[in-house]
């Protein structure tokens, strides 16, 4: 069988070869989150430094690009056209970067990160800028070359990096709608639940319960404890590798539901990546489409599923069990606790409705700096600004709850941030495709079987990795592009009803 | 300065880019010991021999070669000709296997070590035989291939792997006094402990307070916390890299004095890697001497210094505070304990005096196996009879406590437990050296001041790296080469004043 198509063979080999390397720097990428004590941070810069640099001349070795000019000439079933597509996609953006570069972004991005794990608590905006102005220097350096290799504007080049094809010009006209119904929404669902009767949860809540009520949550979404766990980490996260998915956590003794609601978002994330299709594993085809699909899968636990009356009727006998017994634990209380509308300063921790507006001022952000228009010394009074007209929240001062809070760009993950709230419309027009065909959707939910919420996801979602683009998958999950008029109508039936 | 060491500089870059991919290598291999799920293995055995093999290909590139030849011209310090040694070692010796068996190496040890995880709990010697043979046909190999090469014989070319320039011919020799003195040795001490009132300590002792306890005496140990961690791994080791030490232990509720002591062992090797010399980390004259030299500082820890009666003087407070006071933790009672000697089945848990018995019983089955004499199959026969002869204990059909009890086989590691017993004898004779020119040593040790051991330990080991061979350490350091006279001394100093 190789035999005919020596080309493709050729390219898998090395990308089979990248993914061994790469499950070594998924995890130590995690170690370092989770495990890693701070004189042990120079030296796993380094050997990051190193790895990424390794990966960097796998994927910009010159046969590979031969390989693929040759492959496109051989017999090769869909499946492999599409694993072309994606390794030509990968291929093409990291010959768009030279491997200084490369190495230069791995080092100054775990500087600022392993500083800003104290630097965030101590509120030390000025600790933190130099090192965030060495990251936006290579970020933007990095927009730079991606742009004149691909034609997209800077920006677009980093935005393609986690959600290919999508650009601002369709972010803009996305947020640019809700920009003018949220603001309206956010106060008539205020107003509303200003008149509901709410009990508050009475702590503390013991770390080892509300690990252990973690935990529990998990296994009711099914999550695969043979092939991951459960940590903590400063900023809850999803990492490790398809066969050992390493989901991170952070917990507060005052409040339970951060930690359990961050633990059934990365839970989603987790599932989608213990459910890409397995007997490829390793080849790109094989990878999670993109990161607003990602997001869609997290969010489709956290706010569609997590966040809806019959689960949470699901959480409240394990939320008793595993924190005692006490009034705000009954079933409707929990749920209004769990879908009250309140302006906050933590993204991480806002709710449904008020998500967008902690997104939409990021991507304004990010677009000014990759763009030149604003440095990052300017970064605070833009924040303050924009939270005061989204949120009514004055953040002055406050750079630990404002623009520190986040993993995010001390990462140099510049790009990203639209996803979340793309990924949040996809997950309602998930839904609402799944309760077009079944319309006893919401009663299934609350009598404890999630099943067709899984098989739905697991066919539609998971199994399909980067078999199309994300226009193609969505199309044929739900028989349409991304539309994000089922968002509103979600937050409407949800929180208006 | 580099530009007139073109060649030498060339082999240093080499070797830090090896030293950063080793650091990976060492954190991911911790945590497959530490924290990886079941299902995590074969895609972890895979990504493992990816970078095994990648790191052959580094020391085997021919440039090496010609490096080191042309470095022999160049105008090196001392410091540099004896990293130009070490490199030499480590080249000769990756240069007589080719890639193809260090992939299998790594796979096959990888598929053994985590079936032995649970094959060893269930006594299941059957399950265990064919991946153990596996196992084994790759190290005959090795061995084979390594002897063509150093002209050494096959087990000397393992042992030479692990303690450099030590050939069976002397342990032969010294192992065989050790067998003329040793049973009697044992019957004696017996004999006088026999009149020995002794408090036995009553758990259970919960895990988390032999935590705390086991942390509080690394603190004791002058372990440094910033640079290192203490988890649970099946198999007490020490692991990691010098600028962050991953230490593992492993608890009983019935026992805290497995755990500790185990702990006081590991914290050898683990300040032994953080007090390496800095300034060259990464390069091979930088790595530790040799493995009889990690044991000399585990079993220095852990025997010289843990079994002292001024030691467990300063252990006695923590572990009553620790567990609660009750009368086994009395100074003298507690030392009573650490130093009690009993035949037993299991090598880690022996006391100082029997250990030995454990270690030659290993080193001669592992000679038989490598020579061809004997096959994986007749390992428990041989293991009963040498049981027998040496500790009077029958161990028929006990294969858990048998020859499934170290981790050292299914990871491949034949020809390295000869070490522990040289660094048993090391140890005594750095503690010789040290009582020689401060005979107030004990009356120190008893009032809490560890310096002096410490800075001797610091100076004449730790900080020396590679620089010099072992004979050549060991004289610097004592005035001789090893003298297993200073051993029988303190054996019998200790156990029939």
């Amino acid at each position: 069988m190789s035999s005919h198509t020596p080309a493709y063979d050729a390219l898998t080999r090395t990308y089979r070869q990248i993914h061994h390397f790469s499950h070594l720097q998924s995890i130590v990428g995690w170690d370092t989150a989770v495990n890693m004590p701070p004189s042990g941070n120079e030296a796993r810069a380094a050997a990051m430094g190193e790895m990424a640099a390794l990966l960097h001349r796998l994927r910009t070795d010159p046969a590979l690009g031969e390989h693929l000019t040759q492959a496109q000439q051989e017999a090769l079933s869909a499946e492999q056209l599409a694993n072309l597509r994606e390794i030509r996609r990968d291929w093409a953006m990291s010959n768009s970067l030279p491997e200084r570069l490369v190495e230069q972004r791995s080092l100054v991005t775990a500087r600022c990160e392993h500083a800003w794990r104290t630097q965030r608590p101590a509120n030390d905006w000025a600790g933190f800028l130099p090192n965030l102005k060495a990251v936006l220097a290579v970020v933007r350096e990095e927009a730079h070359l991606l742009s004149q290799r691909s034609g997209l504007a800077p920006y677009d080049a980093l935005m393609d990096l986690y959600e290919p094809g999508m650009r601002s010009s369709t972010v803009e006209k996305v947020f640019g709608e809700v920009r003018q119904w949220l603001p309206g929404l956010i106060q008539q669902v205020m107003a509303q639940q200003a008149h509901q009767a709410k009990v508050l949860p009475q702590g503390p809540f013991p770390v080892a319960a509300q690990k252990a009520l973690c935990e529990q949550v998990m296994h009711l979404l099914q999550f695969d404890f043979d092939a991951g766990r459960l940590d903590v980490s400063a900023h809850p996260f999803s990492g490790g590798v398809p066969e050992d998915v390493r989901m991170t956590t952070r917990f507060k003794e005052d409040d339970f539901l951060q930690s359990l609601m961050a633990t059934i978002h990365e839970t989603g994330h987790g599932r989608y990546e213990q459910n890409l299709p397995r007997e490829i594993l390793g080849q790109p085809v094989a990878w999670a489409r993109s990161m607003a699909l990602h997001e869609s899968q997290s969010l489709a636990f956290e706010m569609q599923l997590g966040r809806h009356a019959g689960f949470v009727g699901l959480l409240a006998p394990l939320v008793a069990k595993a924190l005692g017994p006490q009034p705000a634990f009954e079933p409707g209380n929990l749920h209004r606790l769990i879908t009250r509308v309140k302006p906050g300063l933590i993204r991480v921790d806002a709710d449904e409705v008020t998500y967008p507006a902690h997104v939409i001022l990021r991507f304004e952000i990010e677009r000014a700096l990759i763009s030149g228009e604003a440095e990052a010394e300017d970064i605070p009074a833009l924040w303050d600004a924009q939270m005061q007209a989204l949120l009514g929240l004055d953040t002055r001062g406050d750079f630990r709850n404002g623009p520190m809070q986040d993993v995010h760009w001390p990462e140099g993950m510049f790009g990203y941030f639209p996803c979340y709230s793309l990924g949040a419309m996809y997950a309602a027009q998930w839904f609402a495709a799944i309760r077009r065909t079944h319309p006893d959707l919401d009663a299934r939910i609350a009598r404890g079987d999630l099943s067709l919420v899984f098989d739905w996801l697991r066919e539609n979602i998971w199994l399909q990795g980067s078999r199309w683009t994300t226009d193609e998958l969505a199309l044929r999950a739900s028989g349409e592009t991304l539309n994000p008029v089922y968002f509103r109508r979600h937050l409407e039936a949800r929180y208006l009803p």
